[in-house]
């Protein structure tokens, strides 16, 4: 199986790093390929704009959409950015390793996901949910570290329940590109209990 | 009043940036000081870590929000992120301006909150909800163009209800520090029914 793990942590010494680099070992040792994208070693650049292609539609007016599928007609993507979507477009298994930043991903993978899911290249025009590009048969994995502990997200916690973040991810990301979620992999209380940042 | 615009689309001709200007315009007119961050214009760089900080409390291991707490107690924010949390402090009404981008924030918006709301200096130690930065006076506002119509992000729709779009923003960013939420504004369709990009 082809697995792109896209990870979303400053520092290497984290747990949320040290699970990423036991999801990347466990797999490659199961015999699957792994490809990863570890966005904050790599400098990953999130802002989502002109940057993101070579190629130009309208050079007077940025209609983000309208320029992906352009783009997606001409092979109009920036090199950086269509070395991602070629990793999105292979893998079997997406999955995100992050911690939570204010109830949502980091800015450095909400980056990536604006800009490696061009509309034309990989979604639109009918491919969408079951007839996306994972066509309801890749499967996608959010494997993320909370500081708070459980009793602080839970339904009758002070914060929004864990369940009200993932769901547009699960939802809007994940399944509206036809990637079936899986159960994330939640760690809870990961400062507290593991005396590092989440 | 004093009011933040935190605007974040790439557009100057988009109708996201025309009711940014607009908000703008009507706001200042009525009396009231508006502050602005037009986060694509300014070219705000959303990757939170240690370009955060001009101080430093362990150079070997980032643990973000100590390194906050530290920043906060020495005045160690970077010149440019000091200048985005000043705004913050001051401001009692904050409008979050943008277009939404995979049932979220854009990229660059998400940045500006995961860097500009620091442990210690805007939440912490008993400051967060009713006694956080706004102090249950202080009002936060989403103005939101969609690309989509209203009838996809119903609670019936194909796609996630922008009522869970919305939550975690409202409960996790503004209602965790203090901000009460407004009623949204929201515009539907604005890619179809105004010619130009959501």
């Amino acid at each position: 199986m082809k697995v792109l793990i896209v990870h979303a942590h400053h520092e290497p010494k984290s747990f949320c790093s040290a699970l990423y680099r036991q999801a990347v070992q466990t797999l490659s040792e199961a015999g699957h390929e792994v490809a990863v994208s570890d966005l904050y070693s790599e400098g990953f650049d999130p802002v989502s704009d002109r940057r993101n292609f070579s190629s130009v539609l309208d050079a007077g007016y940025l209609k983000q959409q309208e320029e992906e599928r352009h783009a997606s007609e001409v092979k109009g993507f920036a090199p950086v950015l269509e070395a991602e979507i070629r990793k999105l477009e292979s893998c079997d298994l997406l999955i995100f390793n992050f911690p939570l930043w204010w109830f949502s991903l980091p800015a450095i993978l909400k980056g990536w996901v604006d800009r490696a899911f061009p509309m034309g290249r990989v979604y639109g025009d009918g491919k969408i949910y079951e007839n996306g590009l994972g066509r309801a048969r890749k499967r996608a994995l959010i494997i993320m570290t909370v500081g708070g502990r459980q009793e602080s997200y839970s339904e009758y916690g002070v914060n929004p329940p864990l369940s009200s973040v993932l769901a547009p991810i699960h939802h809007g990301i994940f399944w509206f590109n036809g990637f079936l979620p899986l159960d994330p992999f939640l760690v809870l209380g990961a400062c507290a209990d593991f005396g590092g940042g989440a």
